[in-house]
Protein backbone atom coordinates (compact mmCIF):
# COMPACT_ATOMS: atom_id res chain seq x y z
CA UNK A 1 0.00 0.00 0.00
CA UNK A 2 1.34 3.43 -0.90
CA UNK A 3 0.99 5.37 1.85
CA UNK A 4 3.30 8.44 0.42
CA UNK A 5 -0.27 8.75 -1.42
CA UNK A 6 -1.99 10.40 1.33
CA UNK A 7 -2.17 13.82 2.51
CA UNK A 8 -1.81 14.69 6.10
CA UNK A 9 -5.35 15.20 6.54
CA UNK A 10 -6.27 11.83 4.95
CA UNK A 11 -3.57 9.89 7.17
CA UNK A 12 -5.50 11.90 10.25
CA UNK A 13 -8.66 11.10 9.17
CA UNK A 14 -7.99 6.62 9.30
CA UNK A 15 -5.75 7.74 12.17
CA UNK A 16 -9.10 9.09 14.06
CA UNK A 17 -11.52 6.27 12.48
CA UNK A 18 -8.86 3.41 14.01
CA UNK A 19 -9.33 4.90 17.18
CA UNK A 20 -13.05 5.32 17.45
CA UNK A 21 -13.04 1.87 16.28
CA UNK A 22 -10.85 1.31 19.52
CA UNK A 23 -12.96 2.65 21.68
CA UNK A 24 -16.19 1.67 20.45
CA UNK A 25 -15.16 -1.82 20.58
CA UNK A 26 -13.61 -1.93 24.16
CA UNK A 27 -16.69 -0.04 25.08
CA UNK A 28 -18.44 -2.71 24.04
CA UNK A 29 -17.22 -5.44 25.20
CA UNK A 30 -17.23 -3.90 29.16
CA UNK A 31 -20.92 -3.08 28.34
CA UNK A 32 -21.41 -6.51 27.27
CA UNK A 33 -19.60 -8.24 30.63
CA UNK A 34 -20.88 -5.50 33.14
CA UNK A 35 -24.61 -6.67 31.87
CA UNK A 36 -24.01 -10.35 32.33
CA UNK A 37 -25.15 -10.99 35.67
CA UNK A 38 -28.17 -9.34 34.69
CA UNK A 39 -29.21 -11.79 31.88
CA UNK A 40 -30.72 -15.24 32.60
CA UNK A 41 -27.96 -18.10 33.28
CA UNK A 42 -29.43 -19.70 29.73
CA UNK A 43 -27.94 -16.41 27.65
CA UNK A 44 -24.89 -15.59 29.52
CA UNK A 45 -22.99 -18.02 26.97
CA UNK A 46 -24.14 -16.03 23.99
CA UNK A 47 -23.34 -12.34 25.80
CA UNK A 48 -20.15 -14.01 26.96
CA UNK A 49 -18.71 -14.57 23.31
CA UNK A 50 -20.93 -11.21 22.02
CA UNK A 51 -18.22 -9.48 24.73
CA UNK A 52 -15.22 -11.81 23.52
CA UNK A 53 -15.88 -10.51 19.45
CA UNK A 54 -15.48 -6.85 20.67
CA UNK A 55 -12.51 -7.79 22.73
CA UNK A 56 -10.52 -9.36 20.06
CA UNK A 57 -11.63 -6.94 17.46
CA UNK A 58 -10.44 -3.87 19.71
CA UNK A 59 -7.05 -5.68 20.46
CA UNK A 60 -6.67 -5.77 16.69
CA UNK A 61 -7.98 -2.04 16.19
CA UNK A 62 -4.81 -0.89 18.83
CA UNK A 63 -2.30 -3.28 16.60
CA UNK A 64 -3.12 -1.91 13.49
CA UNK A 65 -3.30 1.64 15.21
CA UNK A 66 0.24 0.92 16.11
CA UNK A 67 1.41 -0.40 12.82
CA UNK A 68 -0.34 2.79 11.08
CA UNK A 69 1.67 5.02 13.28
CA UNK A 70 4.82 3.08 12.61
CA UNK A 71 4.55 2.94 9.09
CA UNK A 72 5.08 7.07 8.67
CA UNK A 73 6.23 10.06 9.42
CA UNK A 74 4.79 13.08 9.21
CA UNK A 75 7.74 15.77 7.93
CA UNK A 76 7.20 19.41 6.73
CA UNK A 77 3.35 18.52 5.91
CA UNK A 78 4.25 15.17 4.06
CA UNK A 79 3.53 11.87 4.76
CA UNK A 80 6.49 10.23 4.47
CA UNK A 81 7.12 6.34 4.58
CA UNK A 82 9.70 4.75 7.31
CA UNK A 83 10.34 1.64 5.35
CA UNK A 84 8.31 -0.56 8.15
CA UNK A 85 5.21 -1.72 6.12
CA UNK A 86 1.38 -1.14 7.20
CA UNK A 87 0.48 -4.38 8.29
CA UNK A 88 -3.27 -5.00 7.19
CA UNK A 89 -3.15 -8.36 7.53
CA UNK A 90 -4.74 -7.61 11.11
CA UNK A 91 -7.68 -7.26 9.75
CA UNK A 92 -7.25 -10.93 8.82
CA UNK A 93 -6.23 -12.50 11.83
CA UNK A 94 -9.18 -10.60 13.67
CA UNK A 95 -11.82 -12.18 11.12
CA UNK A 96 -10.45 -15.56 11.62
CA UNK A 97 -10.96 -15.05 14.79
CA UNK A 98 -13.87 -12.86 15.14
CA UNK A 99 -16.53 -13.96 12.08
CA UNK A 100 -16.76 -17.47 13.59
CA UNK A 101 -17.56 -16.56 17.13
CA UNK A 102 -20.44 -14.19 15.98
CA UNK A 103 -22.29 -16.11 13.76
CA UNK A 104 -22.24 -18.45 17.01
CA UNK A 105 -23.42 -15.64 19.27
CA UNK A 106 -26.20 -15.34 16.95
CA UNK A 107 -27.39 -19.34 16.92
CA UNK A 108 -26.45 -19.33 21.09
CA UNK A 109 -29.30 -16.29 21.54
CA UNK A 110 -31.67 -18.57 19.49
CA UNK A 111 -31.20 -21.39 21.98
CA UNK A 112 -31.99 -24.36 19.55
CA UNK A 113 -31.67 -27.76 20.66
CA UNK A 114 -27.82 -28.65 21.66
CA UNK A 115 -27.86 -31.03 18.94
CA UNK A 116 -28.81 -28.26 16.40
CA UNK A 117 -26.85 -25.59 18.48
CA UNK A 118 -23.52 -27.80 17.41
CA UNK A 119 -24.53 -28.55 14.11
CA UNK A 120 -25.24 -25.31 13.06
CA UNK A 121 -21.96 -23.35 14.93
CA UNK A 122 -20.14 -25.64 12.81
CA UNK A 123 -21.44 -25.45 9.61
CA UNK A 124 -21.20 -21.62 9.50
CA UNK A 125 -18.04 -20.91 12.18
CA UNK A 126 -16.12 -23.58 10.13
CA UNK A 127 -17.52 -21.44 6.63
CA UNK A 128 -16.67 -18.83 8.22
CA UNK A 129 -13.33 -19.39 8.92
CA UNK A 130 -12.78 -20.92 5.49
CA UNK A 131 -13.99 -17.55 3.83
CA UNK A 132 -11.30 -16.24 5.88
CA UNK A 133 -8.20 -18.26 5.18
CA UNK A 134 -9.33 -18.51 1.13
CA UNK A 135 -9.62 -14.14 1.28
CA UNK A 136 -5.66 -13.53 3.03
CA UNK A 137 -3.56 -14.88 -0.04
CA UNK A 138 -4.97 -12.58 -2.64
CA UNK A 139 -4.89 -9.67 -0.08
CA UNK A 140 -0.97 -10.25 0.48
CA UNK A 141 -0.20 -10.84 -3.47
CA UNK A 142 0.54 -8.20 -5.32
CA UNK A 143 -0.38 -10.37 -8.94
CA UNK A 144 -3.95 -8.96 -9.75
CA UNK A 145 -5.05 -12.58 -11.28
CA UNK A 146 -4.01 -14.39 -7.70
CA UNK A 147 -6.19 -11.87 -6.05
CA UNK A 148 -8.87 -12.26 -8.11
CA UNK A 149 -8.90 -16.26 -8.26
CA UNK A 150 -8.63 -16.43 -4.52
CA UNK A 151 -11.89 -13.49 -4.11
CA UNK A 152 -14.01 -16.35 -6.32
CA UNK A 153 -12.80 -18.56 -3.90
CA UNK A 154 -13.42 -16.92 -0.80
CA UNK A 155 -16.85 -16.27 -1.94
CA UNK A 156 -18.21 -19.42 -2.26
CA UNK A 157 -18.19 -20.02 1.70
CA UNK A 158 -19.63 -16.37 1.46
CA UNK A 159 -22.75 -17.22 -0.65
CA UNK A 160 -23.19 -19.94 1.11
CA UNK A 161 -23.54 -18.34 4.50
CA UNK A 162 -25.63 -15.93 3.67
CA UNK A 163 -27.93 -18.89 1.73
CA UNK A 164 -27.90 -20.42 5.30
CA UNK A 165 -28.95 -17.26 7.42
CA UNK A 166 -31.40 -16.36 4.73
CA UNK A 167 -33.19 -19.67 4.27
CA UNK A 168 -31.18 -22.42 6.67
CA UNK A 169 -32.42 -20.55 10.03
CA UNK A 170 -36.22 -19.55 8.48
CA UNK A 171 -37.56 -22.50 10.54
CA UNK A 172 -36.12 -22.10 13.81
CA UNK A 173 -36.39 -17.90 13.32
CA UNK A 174 -40.21 -18.67 13.00
CA UNK A 175 -39.79 -20.91 16.19
CA UNK A 176 -38.47 -17.72 18.30
CA UNK A 177 -40.90 -15.67 20.99
CA UNK A 178 -42.71 -12.96 19.18
CA UNK A 179 -41.24 -10.42 21.37
CA UNK A 180 -37.35 -10.90 19.71
CA UNK A 181 -38.73 -12.33 16.26
CA UNK A 182 -38.04 -8.46 14.85
CA UNK A 183 -34.92 -8.37 16.40
CA UNK A 184 -33.71 -11.45 15.37
CA UNK A 185 -34.45 -10.45 11.49
CA UNK A 186 -32.72 -7.20 11.80
CA UNK A 187 -29.77 -8.56 13.44
CA UNK A 188 -29.41 -11.12 10.06
CA UNK A 189 -29.63 -8.94 7.75
CA UNK A 190 -27.31 -6.29 9.86
CA UNK A 191 -24.82 -9.00 9.52
CA UNK A 192 -25.72 -9.81 5.62
CA UNK A 193 -25.49 -6.07 4.99
CA UNK A 194 -22.35 -5.15 6.61
CA UNK A 195 -20.74 -7.96 5.01
CA UNK A 196 -21.53 -6.47 1.54
CA UNK A 197 -19.05 -3.89 2.01
CA UNK A 198 -16.11 -6.37 2.66
CA UNK A 199 -15.86 -8.39 -0.84
CA UNK A 200 -16.31 -5.17 -3.21
CA UNK A 201 -13.05 -3.31 -1.25
CA UNK A 202 -11.30 -6.48 -1.86
CA UNK A 203 -11.80 -5.53 -6.25
CA UNK A 204 -10.59 -2.19 -5.83
CA UNK A 205 -6.89 -2.83 -6.02
CA UNK A 206 -8.13 -5.09 -9.34
CA UNK A 207 -10.06 -1.58 -10.63
CA UNK A 208 -7.04 1.10 -10.30
CA UNK A 209 -8.49 2.61 -6.82
CA UNK A 210 -5.44 3.08 -5.33
CA UNK A 211 -4.61 6.66 -4.48
CA UNK A 212 -4.87 8.28 -1.22
CA UNK A 213 -8.57 8.94 -1.41
CA UNK A 214 -9.10 5.00 -2.24
CA UNK A 215 -7.01 3.69 0.66
CA UNK A 216 -8.67 6.30 3.14
CA UNK A 217 -12.37 5.39 1.33
CA UNK A 218 -11.14 1.49 2.55
CA UNK A 219 -10.15 1.58 5.64
CA UNK A 220 -12.64 3.77 7.00
CA UNK A 221 -15.39 1.37 5.48
CA UNK A 222 -13.77 -1.55 6.94
CA UNK A 223 -13.60 0.11 10.22
CA UNK A 224 -17.43 1.09 9.79
CA UNK A 225 -18.37 -2.55 8.49
CA UNK A 226 -16.54 -3.52 11.52
CA UNK A 227 -18.67 -1.76 14.23
CA UNK A 228 -21.76 -2.61 12.34
CA UNK A 229 -20.87 -6.63 12.10
CA UNK A 230 -19.88 -6.48 15.47
CA UNK A 231 -20.33 -3.97 18.34
CA UNK A 232 -24.21 -3.16 16.58
CA UNK A 233 -24.81 -6.51 16.11
CA UNK A 234 -23.81 -6.94 19.35
CA UNK A 235 -26.40 -4.72 21.05
CA UNK A 236 -28.84 -6.32 19.47
CA UNK A 237 -28.00 -10.05 20.39
CA UNK A 238 -27.44 -8.41 24.05
CA UNK A 239 -31.41 -7.26 23.73
CA UNK A 240 -32.65 -10.06 21.94
CA UNK A 241 -30.88 -11.85 24.99
CA UNK A 242 -32.60 -9.27 27.65
CA UNK A 243 -36.46 -9.87 26.30
CA UNK A 244 -35.66 -13.45 26.43
CA UNK A 245 -34.79 -13.43 30.05
CA UNK A 246 -37.36 -11.04 31.16
CA UNK A 247 -40.23 -13.04 29.33
CA UNK A 248 -39.31 -16.04 30.97
CA UNK A 249 -38.27 -15.28 33.95
CA UNK A 250 -42.22 -12.94 34.39
CA UNK A 251 -43.95 -16.06 33.98
CA UNK A 252 -45.00 -14.54 30.70
CA UNK A 253 -44.58 -17.34 28.24
CA UNK A 254 -44.84 -16.73 24.62
CA UNK A 255 -47.21 -19.02 21.92
CA UNK A 256 -43.95 -20.85 21.84
CA UNK A 257 -43.24 -21.43 25.00
CA UNK A 258 -46.43 -22.32 26.59
CA UNK A 259 -46.66 -25.35 23.93
CA UNK A 260 -43.33 -26.71 24.92
CA UNK A 261 -42.97 -26.12 28.88
CA UNK A 262 -41.90 -29.49 29.61
CA UNK A 263 -39.28 -29.46 26.18
CA UNK A 264 -38.11 -25.78 27.12
CA UNK A 265 -37.23 -26.67 30.98
CA UNK A 266 -34.55 -29.46 29.08
CA UNK A 267 -33.52 -26.61 26.70
CA UNK A 268 -33.07 -24.16 29.78
CA UNK A 269 -29.59 -26.11 29.82
CA UNK A 270 -28.88 -26.66 26.51
CA UNK A 271 -26.86 -24.71 24.01
CA UNK A 272 -23.35 -26.12 23.27
CA UNK A 273 -22.58 -27.45 26.66
CA UNK B 1 18.26 -18.82 13.98
CA UNK B 2 18.92 -17.14 10.76
CA UNK B 3 16.24 -14.58 10.12
CA UNK B 4 17.77 -12.95 7.40
CA UNK B 5 16.69 -15.57 5.19
CA UNK B 6 13.08 -14.77 5.78
CA UNK B 7 11.14 -13.02 3.03
CA UNK B 8 9.20 -10.12 4.37
CA UNK B 9 6.08 -12.14 3.73
CA UNK B 10 7.38 -14.97 4.96
CA UNK B 11 8.33 -12.49 8.81
CA UNK B 12 4.86 -10.65 8.71
CA UNK B 13 2.75 -14.31 8.53
CA UNK B 14 4.82 -15.45 11.68
CA UNK B 15 4.41 -12.30 13.02
CA UNK B 16 0.55 -11.95 12.57
CA UNK B 17 0.85 -15.95 13.49
CA UNK B 18 2.19 -14.78 16.79
CA UNK B 19 -0.64 -12.17 17.50
CA UNK B 20 -3.01 -14.99 16.27
CA UNK B 21 -1.64 -16.72 18.96
CA UNK B 22 -1.96 -13.93 21.67
CA UNK B 23 -5.24 -12.93 20.54
CA UNK B 24 -6.37 -16.63 21.34
CA UNK B 25 -5.03 -17.35 24.10
CA UNK B 26 -6.20 -13.98 25.92
CA UNK B 27 -9.60 -14.60 24.74
CA UNK B 28 -9.70 -18.06 25.53
CA UNK B 29 -8.62 -16.92 29.15
CA UNK B 30 -11.57 -14.40 29.54
CA UNK B 31 -14.07 -16.58 28.34
CA UNK B 32 -13.16 -19.62 31.17
CA UNK B 33 -12.75 -17.01 33.74
CA UNK B 34 -16.13 -15.30 33.01
CA UNK B 35 -17.78 -18.66 32.18
CA UNK B 36 -16.44 -20.07 35.59
CA UNK B 37 -19.45 -18.90 38.04
CA UNK B 38 -21.75 -20.44 35.33
CA UNK B 39 -20.31 -24.10 36.28
CA UNK B 40 -20.89 -26.26 39.44
CA UNK B 41 -18.48 -25.73 42.32
CA UNK B 42 -17.03 -29.00 42.12
CA UNK B 43 -15.18 -28.21 38.39
CA UNK B 44 -14.59 -24.46 39.05
CA UNK B 45 -10.80 -25.54 40.14
CA UNK B 46 -10.62 -27.08 36.99
CA UNK B 47 -12.18 -24.04 34.73
CA UNK B 48 -9.77 -21.34 36.63
CA UNK B 49 -6.66 -23.68 36.01
CA UNK B 50 -7.55 -24.19 32.11
CA UNK B 51 -7.73 -20.40 32.10
CA UNK B 52 -4.68 -20.09 33.53
CA UNK B 53 -2.70 -21.82 30.87
CA UNK B 54 -4.13 -20.04 28.70
CA UNK B 55 -2.75 -16.95 30.21
CA UNK B 56 0.33 -18.07 31.05
CA UNK B 57 0.74 -19.18 27.11
CA UNK B 58 -0.76 -15.51 26.36
CA UNK B 59 1.94 -13.59 28.12
CA UNK B 60 4.78 -15.72 26.51
CA UNK B 61 2.88 -14.97 22.68
CA UNK B 62 3.60 -10.92 23.88
CA UNK B 63 6.92 -11.79 24.89
CA UNK B 64 7.87 -13.93 21.76
CA UNK B 65 6.18 -11.69 19.25
CA UNK B 66 7.94 -8.65 21.04
CA UNK B 67 11.41 -10.41 20.44
CA UNK B 68 10.57 -11.55 17.05
CA UNK B 69 9.92 -7.59 16.01
CA UNK B 70 12.92 -6.92 17.76
CA UNK B 71 15.11 -9.02 16.21
CA UNK B 72 14.86 -7.20 12.63
CA UNK B 73 14.42 -4.54 11.02
CA UNK B 74 12.57 -4.15 7.58
CA UNK B 75 14.57 -2.07 5.45
CA UNK B 76 14.09 -1.10 1.89
CA UNK B 77 11.83 -4.49 1.40
CA UNK B 78 14.51 -6.60 3.20
CA UNK B 79 14.61 -8.08 6.60
CA UNK B 80 17.85 -6.90 7.83
CA UNK B 81 18.83 -8.56 11.49
CA UNK B 82 19.42 -5.64 14.36
CA UNK B 83 21.94 -7.93 16.46
CA UNK B 84 19.79 -8.65 19.12
CA UNK B 85 18.86 -12.45 19.25
CA UNK B 86 15.23 -13.91 18.44
CA UNK B 87 14.19 -15.68 22.09
CA UNK B 88 12.99 -18.71 20.78
CA UNK B 89 13.40 -20.47 24.55
CA UNK B 90 10.25 -18.25 25.80
CA UNK B 91 8.46 -21.69 24.70
CA UNK B 92 10.23 -23.45 26.72
CA UNK B 93 9.68 -21.45 29.32
CA UNK B 94 5.70 -21.47 28.79
CA UNK B 95 5.88 -25.30 28.43
CA UNK B 96 7.44 -26.32 31.55
CA UNK B 97 4.63 -24.59 33.47
CA UNK B 98 1.53 -24.48 31.32
CA UNK B 99 2.30 -28.46 30.08
CA UNK B 100 1.86 -29.87 33.33
CA UNK B 101 -0.89 -27.53 34.07
CA UNK B 102 -2.74 -28.72 31.34
CA UNK B 103 -2.71 -32.65 32.19
CA UNK B 104 -3.69 -31.73 35.87
CA UNK B 105 -7.09 -29.73 34.16
CA UNK B 106 -7.65 -33.26 32.72
CA UNK B 107 -7.61 -34.97 35.59
CA UNK B 108 -9.53 -32.11 37.61
CA UNK B 109 -12.56 -32.25 35.00
CA UNK B 110 -13.07 -36.07 35.40
CA UNK B 111 -13.64 -35.22 38.88
CA UNK B 112 -11.15 -38.88 40.35
CA UNK B 113 -11.17 -39.66 44.02
CA UNK B 114 -8.67 -37.08 46.02
CA UNK B 115 -6.43 -39.62 46.48
CA UNK B 116 -6.54 -40.41 42.49
CA UNK B 117 -6.42 -37.47 41.91
CA UNK B 118 -3.40 -36.02 43.58
CA UNK B 119 -1.20 -39.34 42.23
CA UNK B 120 -2.26 -38.91 38.89
CA UNK B 121 -1.45 -34.69 38.85
CA UNK B 122 2.00 -35.74 40.37
CA UNK B 123 3.03 -38.44 38.00
CA UNK B 124 1.45 -36.72 34.66
CA UNK B 125 2.54 -33.37 35.89
CA UNK B 126 6.29 -34.67 37.10
CA UNK B 127 6.72 -36.15 33.82
CA UNK B 128 5.61 -33.62 31.70
CA UNK B 129 8.24 -30.69 33.90
CA UNK B 130 10.46 -33.80 32.86
CA UNK B 131 10.12 -33.63 29.17
CA UNK B 132 10.61 -30.15 28.83
CA UNK B 133 13.84 -29.31 31.12
CA UNK B 134 15.22 -32.25 28.92
CA UNK B 135 14.46 -30.97 25.49
CA UNK B 136 15.60 -27.32 26.47
CA UNK B 137 19.74 -27.99 26.55
CA UNK B 138 18.94 -29.63 22.98
CA UNK B 139 17.18 -26.93 21.57
CA UNK B 140 20.07 -24.23 22.78
CA UNK B 141 22.75 -26.32 21.44
CA UNK B 142 24.42 -26.10 18.39
CA UNK B 143 25.93 -29.04 18.40
CA UNK B 144 24.00 -31.63 16.25
CA UNK B 145 24.96 -34.82 18.51
CA UNK B 146 23.81 -33.29 21.85
CA UNK B 147 20.55 -32.02 20.25
CA UNK B 148 19.83 -35.68 19.17
CA UNK B 149 20.90 -37.04 22.30
CA UNK B 150 18.18 -34.58 24.47
CA UNK B 151 15.85 -35.26 22.04
CA UNK B 152 16.12 -39.26 23.10
CA UNK B 153 15.74 -38.23 26.53
CA UNK B 154 13.03 -35.81 26.63
CA UNK B 155 10.96 -38.58 24.48
CA UNK B 156 11.18 -40.96 27.76
CA UNK B 157 8.75 -38.97 29.19
CA UNK B 158 6.99 -38.14 26.17
CA UNK B 159 6.19 -41.89 25.68
CA UNK B 160 5.38 -42.26 29.30
CA UNK B 161 2.59 -39.66 29.20
CA UNK B 162 1.21 -41.11 26.44
CA UNK B 163 0.82 -44.41 27.74
CA UNK B 164 -0.19 -43.32 30.83
CA UNK B 165 -2.78 -41.05 29.28
CA UNK B 166 -3.74 -43.93 26.57
CA UNK B 167 -3.72 -46.76 28.74
CA UNK B 168 -3.31 -45.88 32.45
CA UNK B 169 -6.33 -43.52 32.22
CA UNK B 170 -8.74 -46.01 30.69
CA UNK B 171 -10.58 -47.40 33.81
CA UNK B 172 -11.42 -43.63 35.11
CA UNK B 173 -12.63 -42.77 31.68
CA UNK B 174 -14.62 -46.00 31.56
CA UNK B 175 -16.06 -44.74 35.06
CA UNK B 176 -17.23 -41.19 33.38
CA UNK B 177 -20.65 -39.97 32.95
CA UNK B 178 -22.15 -41.33 29.35
CA UNK B 179 -22.73 -37.66 28.21
CA UNK B 180 -19.21 -36.65 28.68
CA UNK B 181 -17.27 -39.91 27.82
CA UNK B 182 -16.87 -39.28 24.04
CA UNK B 183 -15.80 -35.78 24.81
CA UNK B 184 -13.17 -36.75 27.33
CA UNK B 185 -11.52 -39.19 24.81
CA UNK B 186 -11.33 -36.71 22.39
CA UNK B 187 -9.79 -34.50 24.56
CA UNK B 188 -7.35 -36.65 25.64
CA UNK B 189 -6.60 -37.49 21.36
CA UNK B 190 -6.42 -34.00 20.86
CA UNK B 191 -3.23 -33.52 23.66
CA UNK B 192 -1.58 -36.68 22.03
CA UNK B 193 -2.25 -35.12 18.01
CA UNK B 194 -1.12 -31.72 19.09
CA UNK B 195 2.14 -32.83 20.62
CA UNK B 196 3.48 -34.88 17.83
CA UNK B 197 4.15 -32.35 16.10
CA UNK B 198 6.67 -30.74 19.01
CA UNK B 199 9.03 -33.58 19.01
CA UNK B 200 9.17 -34.11 14.92
CA UNK B 201 9.96 -30.42 14.61
CA UNK B 202 12.91 -30.52 17.09
CA UNK B 203 14.86 -32.65 14.72
CA UNK B 204 14.55 -30.25 11.65
CA UNK B 205 17.83 -28.71 12.07
CA UNK B 206 19.42 -32.28 12.13
CA UNK B 207 18.16 -32.91 8.84
CA UNK B 208 19.12 -29.42 7.16
CA UNK B 209 15.68 -28.04 7.23
CA UNK B 210 16.99 -24.18 7.90
CA UNK B 211 16.04 -21.50 5.06
CA UNK B 212 13.30 -19.32 5.52
CA UNK B 213 10.83 -21.48 4.43
CA UNK B 214 11.69 -23.75 7.22
CA UNK B 215 11.73 -21.60 10.16
CA UNK B 216 8.03 -20.21 9.37
CA UNK B 217 7.34 -23.97 8.93
CA UNK B 218 8.18 -24.62 12.71
CA UNK B 219 6.80 -21.33 13.57
CA UNK B 220 3.13 -21.27 12.56
CA UNK B 221 3.46 -25.24 13.45
CA UNK B 222 4.62 -24.78 16.91
CA UNK B 223 1.77 -21.84 17.09
CA UNK B 224 -0.82 -24.24 15.54
CA UNK B 225 -0.04 -26.75 18.16
CA UNK B 226 -0.12 -24.39 21.34
CA UNK B 227 -3.24 -23.56 19.86
CA UNK B 228 -4.64 -27.00 19.70
CA UNK B 229 -3.13 -27.98 22.52
CA UNK B 230 -4.53 -25.05 24.97
CA UNK B 231 -7.05 -23.43 23.68
CA UNK B 232 -8.93 -25.88 21.71
CA UNK B 233 -7.99 -28.56 24.54
CA UNK B 234 -9.74 -25.59 27.20
CA UNK B 235 -12.81 -25.48 25.58
CA UNK B 236 -13.30 -29.20 25.37
CA UNK B 237 -12.71 -29.17 29.16
CA UNK B 238 -14.99 -26.26 29.48
CA UNK B 239 -17.95 -27.99 27.83
CA UNK B 240 -17.10 -31.26 29.81
CA UNK B 241 -17.09 -29.04 33.05
CA UNK B 242 -20.81 -27.34 32.01
CA UNK B 243 -22.26 -30.93 30.72
CA UNK B 244 -21.36 -32.40 34.56
CA UNK B 245 -22.21 -29.85 36.09
CA UNK B 246 -25.67 -29.46 34.75
CA UNK B 247 -25.98 -33.34 34.47
CA UNK B 248 -25.29 -33.30 38.46
CA UNK B 249 -27.64 -30.02 39.43
CA UNK B 250 -30.96 -31.29 37.19
CA UNK B 251 -31.00 -34.38 39.64
CA UNK B 252 -30.73 -36.52 36.25
CA UNK B 253 -27.45 -38.64 37.45
CA UNK B 254 -26.03 -41.16 34.76
CA UNK B 255 -25.87 -44.67 36.10
CA UNK B 256 -22.22 -43.92 37.43
CA UNK B 257 -23.85 -41.31 39.76
CA UNK B 258 -27.03 -43.05 40.73
CA UNK B 259 -24.99 -45.86 42.12
CA UNK B 260 -22.64 -44.09 44.08
CA UNK B 261 -24.81 -41.32 45.16
CA UNK B 262 -23.11 -41.22 48.73
CA UNK B 263 -19.14 -41.84 47.61
CA UNK B 264 -20.75 -38.79 45.42
CA UNK B 265 -21.53 -36.53 47.79
CA UNK B 266 -17.96 -36.81 49.71
CA UNK B 267 -16.51 -36.96 46.15
CA UNK B 268 -18.40 -33.37 45.61
CA UNK B 269 -15.52 -31.60 47.99
CA UNK B 270 -12.80 -34.09 46.43
CA UNK B 271 -10.55 -33.13 43.95
CA UNK B 272 -7.49 -31.41 45.06
CA UNK B 273 -8.59 -29.18 48.02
Amino acid sequence: MELEALSVGQYSFVQNGYSFGFAVMAAATLFFWLMKSEIAPAYRLAITITGLVTAVAAYHYLQIMLSWGAAVDITAGEVVSTGKPFNQAYRYVDWLLTVPLLLIELILVMRLSRKETIKKSTVLGGAAALMIVLGYPGEVSSVGGLRFVFWVLSMIPFVYIVYQLVVGLKESISQQPESVKGLINIAVYLVIGSWLFYPIVYLFPLVGLEGGAAITAVEIGYTVADIVAKAVFGVFIFVIAMRKSQDETQGAPTVHHAANVEADDEKETSTLS
